[in-house]
């Protein structure tokens, strides 16, 4: 328990990691075609330029009238009224109706002007040819969609900061907005340190492993959003790794480094970040299992993040920290809401106050609701991931959880 | 009530979809680089081609050493080992330990083949010049990590149907499997119809809209892992969209068609996808709010779903039927894991019986938790879904939920 004592919770850690970031250090924006702006984030506020729908328009197949010529209408006493024609679908409706006139409207037609309610086919009959009887009376606005009923023009109807779902994709070409401002994708500069890594293309010795990190790493940032640029593989030498880093502060916009997995190679990474500028290391140390020597740093603006060497810490610390700070420079005006999936934990688990711990589990339905077994895997190994579906979180002040609890889980 | 009691209920619809697709209709494999292979859909089984670890690995920083060498030890009585090398980083560990001997190792590296234990560098203390005094015993095993730990050779650690995570990426890296196997991306033609609907980059004039199904649609099918076609606008006409649909069958592997809003629209698309082959229309309506109108038709082999003209109503009867379909053909083995947000309703909500409610909500925080707010849009406007969060559904005996109900919240 000592060793967290002095390490910040990782609420704690990822607030003053932000909170070091210059206001103004959004990404630019770019211009995009709005069909291929999916799950990209608005860089600028757009007000309806017209009313949604932009005429009155019916919601059912019927006949357009004027209300009060059905007053009082029922099946023993129907309304008689005039048919004067058909409003064509994509056409203006141009008839001016007088008392006692009907027009034939489809679903979705637009309403003559003098018309004030429309009723549907099934409550009227043929009277004769030209001349229908209305079985009920219909209320002022009946089977009408009003003007503007959507959206009013002016209403400020997309925000800077939004993610764009397909339905916001459909709402901006409901208004003809084909290109859109979005903000660009942060550059995240990804490096792997270590003597014993080497490429996954190349053939291990004894004694190597190939790189995983650089791989978890980059598509976790893709699908946050940013642009992983994979950086390489650097040896635990403090100049290769500070040569490295200073390109990186050049072209990219996070720089993310996965320390060697001894303690002297973690000490380079924290040094080499220091040397590059101010204010420099914010945070060494979470207090969180796995991801304990997450460091956290911003350098003249830049955020740089040191990962655990092992491949489980350095994914499940980069979705803590790394993610979020995508977020941040991209203007994502993140909502609160994490959907998870309501589990039983299969077995009593251990934990120690004073940290958070993040518990690979494999979701297992039964009779009973669905259970979360933890994935055991004692040293983090990558597998241990691949056989689970999500993370319990276990809070710092709990020292475990029963079997039967029920608890969150946070699918991958 | 009565008009939802000849419908199918949305389960049966899809099961009666699915299993009109004969066996054999996934898409064809395609080979891709792993890296580029985020939430594709793998199309091989892979078994491991050599241990995980490959070779025993040290998980601390410390000496390895003979684990019957410090028995008894403790800091009063310590046991004293002569230090004979390092294990650097990346090569292999050649040294052969003889008795009282111990050699310095870093975390990850390499153990010597004589070595069984690793005490870690806490529990040491120089003695004189290469010497320690260790201060504990240190049993077999401990702080080694054992070659094929993670995975054993020929374990079977990739399965043919499998979507493919950070996780997975990684894990194939460390199997230097830099090509893959995965499904091709079924080609999802859509086509909107309506005299009334034009292109969103064109003006509308009075009783025109532009479109809108045709980008919500295909960003939809983007996210569930299709390929979208956009073939663009065709009138109500039967000839026309009997042409268009031809071309699909020739050239797609699914075809999705939102019909026009009125009653002889959405006739002439059933008439139309019967025409093209068998066994044709499978399910002509299901028993759900929004979305009623759904055709889902198999034709020689090839799904085809004709989709309400609304948006909303198109969006979310997408959602329900044309993304498993997706899935089916990528041969996308799902677990049935999904994640929602628990909430409370915030008002009365009346419901019919026999029929599937799909309900847009707003999620807000309060002090009690989430709050599910109803978003209310009389005539199913697109805005209602860029205003909402996610849908509640509700259940087909359900007549309706109360204020302050757990519902479960499926966030878009």
């Amino acid at each position: 328990m000592p060793e967290f004592l002095n390490l910040l919770p990782p609420d704690a850690a990822i607030e003053a990691f932000l909170e070091a970031i210059p206001k103004d250090r959004n990404t630019t924006p770019e211009k995009v075609p709005t069909e291929d702006a999916l799950d990209r984030i608005l860089c600028e506020t757009i007000a309806a330029p017209h009313p949604l729908p932009p005429f009155n328009r019916s919601t059912v197949d019927g006949y357009a009238l004027r209300a009060r010529d059905t007053f009082g209408a029922n099946p023993g006493l129907p309304a008689y009224l005039t048919i004067v024609g058909e409003v064509e679908m994509g056409k203006p409706a141009r008839h001016n109706l007088e008392a006692s006139q009907a027009i034939v409207v489809h679903t979705g037609g637009m309403i003559p002007p003098d018309s004030d309610a429309v009723v549907m086919l099934e409550d009227t009959q043929w009277a004769r040819e030209g001349e229908i009887e209305v079985l009920r009376a219909v209320a002022v606005g009946e089977n009408i969609l009003q003007e503007g009923e959507d959206v009013k023009t002016g209403d400020p109807i997309f925000q800077s900061g939004q993610r764009l779902r397909p339905q916001e994709i459909g709402g901006l070409m409901a208004f003809g907005v084909t290109h859109i401002q979005v903000a660009r994708r942060p550059r995240v500069g990804i490096l792997s340190t270590g003597d014993e890594v080497i490429p996954p293309g190349t053939t291990p010795q004894h004694g190597q492993v190939r790189d995983i990190n650089s791989y978890t790493l980059s598509t976790l940032v893709a699908r946050a959003g940013g642009e992983p640029i994979r950086l390489g593989i650097v040896s635990d030498r403090r100049q290769e790794l500070e040569k490295a880093a200073k390109k990186a502060q050049q072209e990219d916009d996070i720089l993310v480094v996965t320390a060697g997995s001894s303690v002297s190679a973690r000490d380079i990474t924290s040094d080499v970040i220091a040397s590059l500028g101010t204010p420099g290391v914010l945070v060494h140390g979470v207090a969180i299992k796995p991801g304990k020597p997450t460091i956290l740093a911003v350098v003249n603006g830049m955020p740089m993040i040191g990962l655990p060497g092992n491949p489980v810490s350095a994914l499940i610390s980069a979705g803590l920290f790394l993610v979020p700070m995508i977020h941040r420079l991209l203007g994502f005006e993140r909502n609160a809401l994490k959907a998870s999936l309501s589990a039983e934990l299969s077995v009593n688990i251990a934990s120690q106050t004073g940290r958070e711990d993040y518990l690979p589990v494999r979701v297992v339905n039964s009779a009973q609701g669905p259970i979360a077994e933890p994935v055991y895997g004692r040293s983090n190994l990558i597998f241990t991931l691949i056989r689970a579906d999500g993370l319990v979180r276990i809070p710092a002040e709990s020292t475990g959880l029963a079997a039967g609890t029920k608890v969150e889980v946070h699918l991958f």
